[in-house]
Order: C-alpha cells, then sequence, then structure tokens
C-alpha cells in the first residue's frame, strides 16, 4: 500500500474520531471473539484504539462456555430451563469463580499489557450491579422454576463507573451480581450491557456475537439488514422475521434505544477488528438499530 | 453495663480515633480469620468501624488452603519447594481464578453487605502489582530451582490506590501480579501487603495471623512479646528466638518500618474482633514493631 | 469490663456512627451544661467525638444568667417581660460583651484545648444572624411593648457556615443577630439553633435542658415521653399537657421539623455525656420528634 | 471640582491599586483612630476601599483603654509594670471579653454595616495565636515579675486566615491568645500585627497611631522621617533619636521587614482616612521602613 | 487639591466600585476614542482601571475609516447602500486584515503597554461569532441588493469568552464573523456589541460616540436627554425625535436591554476619559437606556 | 482497497497515538504548505487529526511572501541584509497587519471551518512574546546596521498558552512581539517556533520545509539524511555539508534540543499530508535531529 492510501484510510476515520470524542461506547464481549486467541488479541487491540482516540469504552461480559467446562471438571451438575442455566448454590460458586477470576482477568491482563489500564470489576465492587431473582416458568411444564441464583438487573450504580471513567480507567464488568440477601447472581450478560448503557447515557451499545448481524433469512448472510427502526424492529419480531434465538438480544437493543442510548449494534465478532470497521469507517458492518431511520447517519 | 460504662469506652477511644484519622492502615489478611465465618464476618465489622470513624483501611488477602482445595478437586498436582508453591501454569490459572474470583469476591460481597463499600482488585489492575519472577535455592539440592509463576513485588502502582481512596472506597487486593511477560503471577501476601504498605506511605501494617503474636517461647502463649525496636528485632533473630517460620513475616514488618511506615503489628486473627482491640484501646494486643522503643506510644 | 464488652459497645454504636457520618447536628447548649464546669467539659468531648468520627456539629448558646450577673455587677437595670429581657442600649453592650467575649470564648478555648477546631462566631460574622424588632404584647397591661434591642431571626446566612464546615471547622454561635438599623440585637438562643437547623438543612436539632425531656406530668421525672409526632404534640399543648414554660422550645422543635430538620431532641443536659448516649447508642435519652411516629427509628 | 480634577485621582491611584492587587496588608488598628467614633467610620471606609478593590485587608486590634475603663467599672484593681499590665485571672476574663465581645465586635459591626464582610476572630480561634507566658525584669526592682496572664507570640496559624482570605472574609483580630496550659493570654497588639503579617508574608504591615509618624525631633512635628532602612533605623535608636514610647513599635516594623515583609509604616491615625492617603497616593505620608532605601519606591 | 479633597472623590467611587466588582461590562469601542491618539490612551488607562478595581471589561472595536483608507492605498473600489459597505472578496480581505491585523493590535499593544493582559480576538476563534449574510433593500431602487461579505450576528460562543475571563484576561474582539460557508463577514461593530453583551448577560453595554448623547435637539448639545426607558425610546422614535443616523445605536441598545442587559449607555467618546466619569462617579454622563426608569438608579 | 488493509493502517498507527497522546507538537508552518491552497488544506487536515487523537499542536507561523506582495502593493521600499528584511515603522505596520490579519485569520478560519477550534494569537496577546532589538552586522559592510523593528525573542509568556491548551484549543501564533518600548517587532518564525517548543517543555518541533529534509548533497534528493545527533550535526556544520542556507533552521534544531525538546524534525511540506506521515506510521519522513542516536528510537 502506497503513503497516499494509508493517509487516506486515516482521513477517512477522522470525522469518527471527532464523532464519538468523549461518548461512552458499552461493548457486550462474548461468543467465538471470546474464546479465540486471536481474535480476543485484535478485540483488545480495537478497545485500546477507542481509548486511544478519546472514546469511552467499557466491556461486559458473560462466560457461559467455561462455567461449563468448570462445572463438568468439578463434576457438578447443572442444566438448562429455557435457555437460563439453572444456578444451585454450588454452581454459582464456580460462576463467579470463572467469570470474576478466569475471565475477566485474562481480558484484563491481555488489554493492559498491550498498554492499556483496564480495571476488573464485578457487580459486587461497590453494589455496581443489584439484582433481583429471576421468575422463569418451564415452557414445558408451564409451572414457575426456581433457577437458583439468576438474577435480572435491579440498579445500576453509575458512580463508581463515573469515578473510574474519569479517572481514565476501562471499566471490564463480569456479569455478576448482587442480591439484597447479599448473595451473588448470575446475569445474562446481554441484559447487564444493556443496563449499563443506559445508566451511563452511552452513545452506542455494542454486542459482539456469532453472526453477521441481523438476518433477513436466517439461512442467507447476504440478506444482512443494515439498519433498523424500533417500528421495523417490532414488525419483525411481529412477523417471525426476527426468531427465537435473536429476540432476546434485539429486545436488549430496544430497551436500551428506548432509554436513550442513541444506537445499538449487532457485529461479528468472529471477523477480526470487526469494532474498528464500524466505528471507524463509512462501510459500517451489522445491523444498526436506531429510533427512526433518520437517526441512522452516523457523521 | 450501665451508661457510664458505655460513655467511658468511647471515650477511651477517642483519641485513638483522632489518631487515625485519614491514616492509611494496611492489613494482611489471612489464617483463620479468612476461614472461620464468624472470625471473617468480625474482621469485616472491625473494617467497617475503622472506615466509619475516618481511618483508611486496606486489605490484602492470600488464600492458600483454597487454591490447594481447588488443585485438589480438579487434580492439578502442585509441590512446594522451601515453603514455596511451585506454579505451572495450569495451576496458576487456578491459583489466580480462586484468589481474584472467590476469595476475593468472597471478602468483598461480605463487607459490602455490612453496608460498606468496597472494590475488589488484583495486581493486574491497571498493572497495580508487578513482578519479577522469584529465584530461589532449593535447601536439599543447593540448585536453583524454577518455580514457575511466583513473583517477587516489583512497584506498587499508587495512582489506582490513591484514586479509589479519594473516592472514598476500600480497596481489597488479592495477591496476585503482573509480570513483564504479561503473565500472571502469584505472590506472597505478607510481602504484597507489606510494598503496598511503602508505597501508600501507610501509618500502620496489621498481620492478622494464627498467633498470639511475637513470643519469647514459642511453646509459651504467655510469652508474647509486645513492643520490639528494629535493633531489638535484628538481635533476636540472630539469637534464633525468632525461628524460622516467623521470619519472613519479622522481615515484611521490617522491611515496611525502614520504609516509612509508622508500626507494624503482628496480631492473633483467632481472637474476634482483635482489629479494634488494637485499634481503638489503651491496652492493645499481639506485637508491635517500630523504628525504636521511644515510638511505641501510641496516642 | 472485659474486652468482649468493650467491643459491643463499639459494634452498638457503629450503626449510629455511619447513619449520621456527614450529617449536620445543631446543638444549643444551655442551662447546667454551660454553668458547671464538669458538664461543660463533658459536653464539650462530646462533641469532639461526634467531629472525630465524621459528623458535623454545629453549637449555639446564650448566657442569660451570665448576663445577669454582669449587668448586676455593673449596676445596670433589667427587666422581664414575658419571659424575655428588656434590653437597653446599654444592656445590650453588656448581653454582647458577656455573650460573644465570655460565654463564646470561654466554649472555644476548652473545646479546642481538648484538641478541637472551634471557631468562635456572633450572628455579627459576615451578617451570618440578621433580625427584626421583637415586638411583644405585655400579659399584663395587653399592650405592646418596646423591649429595645431585642430581636427576631430574619435569615440566617449559610455561606460562611457552609465554608467553615467545608473547612473541617465547628462553628461556635452567640446569639447576638445583626438590625438593617447596624445595630446588634439579642435573641433567643433556642429560636437561632432552630433558625440554623433549618437554613442548614441539618439531620438533628438537640436541645440541652435543665430537664429530662418532655414530661406526661411534669411533677413525675418517670413520666417521659421518649417519642412525639407533629400532630401529638399539638395535641399536647392543646390539651395543656405540654405547659407554658416548655411551649417556646417545642415551638421551636416543631418549626425545625415542619422546615426538613429530620428530627429535634430535647434531652437532659444535666447528665454526663448525655449527648452521645443520645447519637450513639440504641437507648436514646429524653424526647425525639419527628414528622410522624414512622420517622421515628433512627437507624 | 471640575470633572478632569477627579478622573486625575482616580488616574493617579492606578497604579497603586494595580501595586497592590491580590496583597495582604496587615492593618495595627488603635488609638484615637479607635475611640474617635468619626474617625472609627473612616478607617472602616478605608478596608472597605482596600477590600473593594482587590487588595486583602487584616485588622489587628488591642483595646487597653477600653478594657482600663472596665476594671474600674467592676472595681477591680491592675497596675503596669514596664508599660506592660500585670493581668490576674479576674482581670484577663474582662480584657478577654473587653476585647472579644466589645472591640472586635465593634468594629466587625461597622464594617459590616457599610457593606463589609468582616469575621471577627481572637487568637483562640482553631489556635490561631499560641502564646507562650511573658518574662519580664521589673525595672525598678530589677527582678523578674510574674505579670500573670501576659504572653508572648509563639505561633501564628496561617491555615485559618488563608481559609477565610480565600473566600473572600476580612478578618478582624483580637490581640488574645491561648496557653499550652488551655488559658488565654493578652498580647500586645503591635506584636500581633508583626506576627501575622510575618506568618502570612504580607506586602505591608501598617500601624495607625498618635504620631504623625517617627519625628527627628519628637516636639516637632515637622521633623517626620519619612522613609528608613533598616540600618538607619538601627542607628537612630543607638543614636536615641529614637526614644522609649517608640522602640517597641519601631522593634516590631524591623521584626517584620527581616522576616520578609516588604514595607512597615507608622502613620497618623488621628487623620481622617490616613489609610487611603498612604495606600493610593502619591504623597505617602507618615514614616515608612524597608530593607533599604533602595526599595522605597512604591509603584 | 488638597488631600481631603482627593480622598472624597475616592469615596464617592467606593459605592460604584462595589455595584460593579465582578460585571461584565462591555464596551463598544470606535469613533473619534479610537482616532485620536491621546482619547485611545485615555480609554485604554479607563479600561485598566475598571479591569483594576474589580469590572470584567470586554471591547468590541470596528474601523470603518481605517478600511477605507487602506482600500484607497490599495485601489480598491467599494460603495456604500443604505449605510452599509458593500463588500467583495476583494474588499473583504482587506478589512480583514485591517480589523483584526491593525487596529485590533494596535488596541492590544497599547492596553498590555500600560500593565494590561488583553487578548486579541476576531470571531473566527473558536467560531467566536457566526453569521448570517445580511439582506438588505436598496432604498433607492427597492430591491434587494448583494452587498457581498456583509453579515447579522447569528450567535456568540460565549465558552471562550468565559474562558478567557475566568483567566484573567480582557478579550478585545474585531467586528469580523464566520459564515456557515467557511468565509470571513464584515460585521456592524455595534451589533457584535450589543449581541456579545446579551450572549454574555453583561451588566452594561457602553457605546463610545461622537456624540454627547441622545439629544432632544440633535442641533442643541444642551438638550441631552440622560434617562430613557424602552417605552420612551420607542416613543421618540416613533415622534421622529431619534432621528435616522441614531436609530440603528438606540436600536441595538434596545435589543440589550430587552434581552437582559441591565443598561446601555450611549456616551461621548470625544471626551477624555468619559468611560471612568460615567462608572465612578455620580453625575453620570451620556444616555443611560434601562426597562423602566425605576432601574434608572446606578447603586 | 479491501477492509484488512484499512484496519492494518490503523493498527500502525495506534502506537503512534498512544506515544503521543497529551504531548505538545510545535510545528513551524510555512512555505509552500502555506501558499499553496491544497497542501494548506491538507495541513490543517493534518493538525485537526493530531487534534482529535489527543495530541496538543501548536502552529507557529511567518509570511514573508504575504508581507512583500503587500509591501509592494502599496509602494513601501524594503531591502534585505543577511537575509533579514530591514523593517521600518511603516514596513512593521504592513508586515503586522499582513501577519496577524491576513495569514493568522486565513489559517484559523481553515482549520475552524473543518471542525477545529483554533485561537489566533500574536506575541502582543498577555506579551506572549517579547523581544529585544536583534543586531546585525552587514557582511558587505562589517559595520552594524539598524534594521529596524526587528527582534530576538526574549521569554515566552506559558501561561497563556498553558490556559489555551488546558480549555483544548489550538494556538495558532503569528510571528510578532512586543518591544519594551511597547513597539511590535517582526520575528523570525522559525526562532519563534523554537522558543515556543522549548518555554512549553514540547516532545516535538516541526518544521514544514520546502525540502524533503539535510540531503548530504544538496543537489541530491535521495541523499536525505534519516537521523542525526548533536554532535553529528555539528561536525556536518563544521565540514560544511549543512550550508548556509540551512544552518540557522539547523541551528533552531539544536537550540530547541539541546534546551528539553525531545525531537527536532524537518519535513517536506511541499508532500501532502506530511505531518501524518511523520507522526502516525513507522516510516518516517525528512530529517530528525535528537539528543543522540540511541534517543531515535519513536515508539
Amino acid at each position: 500500500m502506497n503513503y497516499t492510501e494509508k493517509i487516506n484510510v486515516l482521513i477517512e476515520a477522522l470525522p469518527y474520531v471527532n464523532r464519538f470524542r468523549k461518548h461512552i461506547i458499552v461493548i457486550k464481549y462474548g461468543g467465538n471473539a471470546m474464546i479465540n486467541s486471536d481474535l480476543r488479541h485484535s478485540v483488545m487491540q480495537d478497545i485500546l484504539m477507542m481509548k486511544s482516540v478519546g472514546m469511552i469504552p467499557i466491556v461486559v461480559h458473560g462466560g457461559g462456555p467455561f462455567i461449563s467446562q468448570m462445572l463438568d471438571n468439578l463434576s457438578i451438575e447443572s442444566h438448562f430451563v429455557d435457555g437460563l442455566r439453572s444456578t444451585s448454590e454450588e454452581a454459582m460458586k464456580v460462576a463467579e469463580m470463572v467469570l470474576s477470576g478466569s475471565v475477566n482477568n485474562d481480558i484484563v491482563r491481555t488489554f493492559n499489557h498491550l498498554g492499556g489500564n483496564a480495571i476488573g470489576l464485578s457487580g459486587l465492587d461497590d453494589h455496581l450491579i443489584t439484582v433481583t431473582k429471576k421468575k422463569v416458568i418451564d415452557p414445558d411444564s408451564e409451572t414457575q422454576v426456581d433457577l437458583g441464583y439468576v438474577g435480572n438487573v435491579e440498579s445500576v450504580n453509575t458512580l463508581l463507573l463515573t469515578n473510574l471513567i474519569q479517572a481514565d480507567y476501562v471499566p471490564i464488568i463480569s456479569s455478576v451480581g448482587i442480591g439484597s440477601d447479599g448473595h451473588s447472581y448470575n446475569i445474562n450478560a446481554d441484559e447487564v450491557a444493556s443496563a449499563v448503557a443506559i445508566a451511563l447515557g452511552a452513545s452506542k451499545l455494542i454486542f459482539l456475537t456469532n453472526t453477521p448481524g441481523l438476518l433477513a433469512d436466517s439461512q442467507d448472510p447476504d440478506s444482512l439488514i443494515s439498519k433498523l427502526s424500533i417500528d421495523e424492529a417490532n414488525q419483525l419480531i411481529e412477523n417471525k422475521v426476527i426468531t427465537e434465538g435473536m429476540i432476546p438480544k434485539i429486545n436488549c437493543c430496544l430497551e436500551a434505544i428506548t432509554n436513550g442510548v442513541d444506537k445499538a449494534h449487532i457485529i461479528d465478532g468472529r471477523m477480526s477488528h470487526s469494532l474498528l470497521l464500524e466505528l471507524f469507517f463509512d462501510m459500517g458492518i451489522g445491523t444498526m438499530l436506531a429510533h427512526s431511520n433518520d437517526d441512522n447517519k452516523e457523521v
């Protein structure tokens, strides 16, 4: 590549840099992007780049596969009800240990070794995330099932995050919350990301997923829907274009947008540097949700 | 107890409250005080009391027994050389997971549920604790042994701690550090506590141990040495009154005192509320080390 | 007392310390607690304890008996109308001199000698308390009487107090105000205390008096009413249970509570360390007034 | 006076306003300027003018004649040794009451009624002025005499003054200090003024006196010495041109200049608006002391 | 002049100094006061005096005669339509160069050489003044005329001015603005001054003009109207007492007063030190406009 | 270009962005980069990019060719002595007008229209640059020649620049200074840039020139010397490799490096986006001067 081309890349990125300077951007980190070590490295570079040019990234992560593996290793049983892990006290100890002590530390270490200054957090720190017990109906038996230590986000304590942001740190948050019973609870990381984005008035909420985005035909990767208004999303849910697996994620997006977050994105975490592509260049990738399609121009 | 007696307790405590207001006090938390749940609760109450009256407590902890247990559960072997755990990559993953995800979270959760505002940290957060690889000579073979991921504290990044203290949080630090190779290292928690106390210019460094303090005769609990100057301590080491097991801890104390920490204490963590007794009342408990015996009056 | 009992005293006090940390507590200081030197010393210790654990005490005082004595010594006549001292220009000069130069200085000196950092103030300082001339009807002649330099509080300049509090001082305020005529005026210290508490949004207003509190039967010290809502207080006034001498003080309490102060207390200043007993322990003493009885739980 | 003349007055004053903007100027207030009510009013106007144009005035006062009068009224005896009042405990109570409760309040009230924002202080407030007992030799008996509660300035706590100055207040300080015995002590106000000026690094120390300044011939008011270097002053003392009455005041000036105060002035407080004349115009009045005569140009 | 008279001048000025301390006063500088070098010097002294006593002066200037001269020197033609200079691209380059590089620099240099700390600005700096193209109807042809680069004020960016004021600088603003086309535009300086005064919530807007103020009879200098309410001004316009030349300036005054500026003044810039006379003395000069005549007392 | 290539460009730039975040970089702007409008636009984009990613750019400019043109247009004669323009009072008025009113405004306008927030300054603003008269010897006549208003930098007032930088502005400084005689002086812009870089402790000083950098053989553009230590530079001057035209610029570089500036660069301003190429990519362009060659690695 000659130098003119290089320069043009920077020139293309410039308005985006200016547009999102000092804006809070919450990234839900998960899927292959967390499991594959090359992708993990590329995501950390992207977040460092965001931070370097003045954006304010905040990372929220879960870690289901790692929890499952450790439960297996320790021969602790657990089962799923309607996609949610039923979490006994014993399983919760393992889940918390894996999320806060293994997954979170790995992210913090990788990011800081690249030159960053991340701080690992869980919802326990200064009551960052308080929860209530999640109530679910088993779709099979149609009775309410006790899932154990699984929680819904009740509140996000923004003071801690604001303090850390002002001191120029990058918070990395594991999806563990604290109940009024003083117990730790497992929470769906998508819900945590959405709640954090809302509580902080973030400009963007970005989900790194194992899909290219929302597909009009889930079998056809070329059927990507790039932009979606609230009305359109609801229409697609009604029309069953958005199907079961995707519905909770889309709902997290809609929840965020309805409550003050500017844009929500579902992008392909399996693609190297997908965050940079989305944030710094004209092309955009994945699916962007906004209040209306008029809001859909970024710069 | 009648009300006059109650008042007298507060009046007795008043000069200590004033003496240590806005002073940093580093507590090395470990031993039975960490394992026994009643003691754990009483330690957390004590730290909350310290915080409530204006002192600045910082907690450093290890968690050897919990690590051993988990390594066992996962059937990962490990052995000790000269009292130090040889730590393979696999073992280190477990150690970090247990320290940062289990022990640390338990402390933070217990403390915050009592009304506190702790923040859990490890040495990875913003490069809080950087380490170099520990070099040891095996006393048996007299050759240098590779212990794997075991580190010596190289530096403590006080900026993060200062930020958190100014924002009124209580930092809880697990004894995991980061090497220049970007890897996590296990560190002796006594050494971390001493390094943190020195780096912050703490007024006190307190070790919660499974002993009443330093004993002139290790078999006789009534032979407690209440006060010790640097010179006296060195004399006792030379005279082999301080014996092998206690030497590293006394050395951590001497290191701290020599580098600007006012007082170091070895107190009995098996005793309920030993911190309050030491900090708020005339009696004092355990062994206090100071530069010279002239410094040994607290108020 | 053994050490467990001592610890229990602190543990009992802990929630109160936390509850009132950084809360403003206005103390009307007067009666025997001001005249008896042992009591004076105990009150000053109590206030120092409040300050030491992070509360924000503010002291307001009068000094009627000392003024009377000095007027006598200087052979200046004065008389009372409906409980209020008729104050000539000559008498006002003496009153101001005694309040600001003798009583106030004595409090400041005693408190600071114990290790405190009080600042003595009068209502003249930066127009702290402005007054209007008090208008009274002589109950005997039923005509309006000119009481001379006796004032009602018109405004409290909170800026000065806020500045001093932020700089960590304890303000000691004598009940002298300034009129729009540029003259000093004598003010009832209970009214000053209430006005200061309201202006600063204090959490508590505490009157140190020569009674155990409000008595259902003023002849029976065991008939103490511990808690009182606004409605109940008004009922008791209507029913003449609260009689003439106590009415102005109760009115100062009601005024405060109605205007944003959380609780008002009438406690026994003749009892040593009554402030500590009230503020740090479960028992409580004297009479506490709150909006409704639901508000009557302190911790 | 026509408008050109008016303007010229301001233009003449301009460089002085600029020269002393944000400079601390300590004024020892006493003599006729304090007793005569017209002069008092004019001094207060002058200080308000200084404050209005951005200077930082601090007032120190004594009040000997008022104390004597009150001691007389109360039939309390006192006598003088070598110009210092021997002060019994009883007399000290009166002195403190008069200085802090009468003289100080009068100054604060007058100044604030003109629109100022003075705060009255004594040396007790936050240990503003600590003292040691003054030791004197009776010139008659040549033996050491116990003068009772008469003190020498030991330290000035600048923190309180700095806080008040930054919050834009004018401190008015009565010459009462606190001993290590917790007792109040009477101090010579000239010495307090000099100590305060030194402690704050004032630009000027101005004594308002009942003389036109230092006279070469004390009988001849036209023999005013306008400027004086340290060397010249010492020469004049040696040559007995500066005679007994004036020596302590000159020594206070020399003490100040030697310890970092730029200029010390002895001016005629019997003259209306003498402060303005000295501070705002080319003419200057009274006697100015500076390190050397080279320093004697003001603008 | 004797010293009593001098003092009286300061005493007369004192309430005005206090009245306008920390108040923003916008001065439109132009006419003879800008051309005549003695007057220029006297205006700069006046502004320095304002600054020295704590007022916050802001200067806005145009420079028509200097622009005309330079256009002549460079043989660039320009003509006027309805009192407005038709400004070609070539003429605008000259106008900007003269206003920002010659007139502005001269003011800044003169003021700073007197000891001030002015910062020269134009409307380009941080988009201080944005403009829209001015639309005019030629009164002769009754058609709309393109005047080229002549603008109306659209917005004033107060952030820059607030920053400079807080850092204690005196802003000197040339009447050049920036259009949304990125081009410089010439603006009427009276309009800029009015817009700046409104945007900053100034206390006063003062026009230095070549008239004694508003005259009831423009031929009779003794017919000065000293005070004018909004209603009266509108009445006088209707009655054609205020005639064509004066109408735009009066409108700028009315615009300012209607939008939160306290007072607007038209004073005689041909008179030496007219600003000081207006601002510091009882007499007042020129014409003062206020909301109603009740507002017309200054102190 | 595919997306991987784009990403690689950002990834390559990342360490440079981090390296120079919050570093001050002084750019001497001149030559073709100022005259050619496309280049001007590209330079402004580059500076905006620097600002956007957190660097602190400061621009210093002269404008010789524009001054010459205007002097011609106005038929004002001027001549050069030893490369310096002899500057009469008349010529200086023109020089100042062109530099501060035309060149400076053009830069500010272009930069701000791109979305920047530049503030135009000259050395007059708050005495930013004070000068002494330059003394030169005419090489022909070997006598001292009076060049009129040509100055050497005496001091740089960093307070103004620090204020503006902290408020997030980009200062654009024209090379006009103020003498102690209150007159404006023309200064060589290279010297101003060097003095500003030294005064602010800049990390870099970059000269945009009409050369590719320093050439070993001035006729051979391929003979570029990329890196140069102080010793090497002095050697090259001695060996006459660095010839007359380049010597003053090299001396400005050496002056800067010797006085605390990290690196000085001479780069080719005729090349589009040369600043970005130098600052954001591994390749580097032009000649870099550093203390020693060990310092020559940038990231």
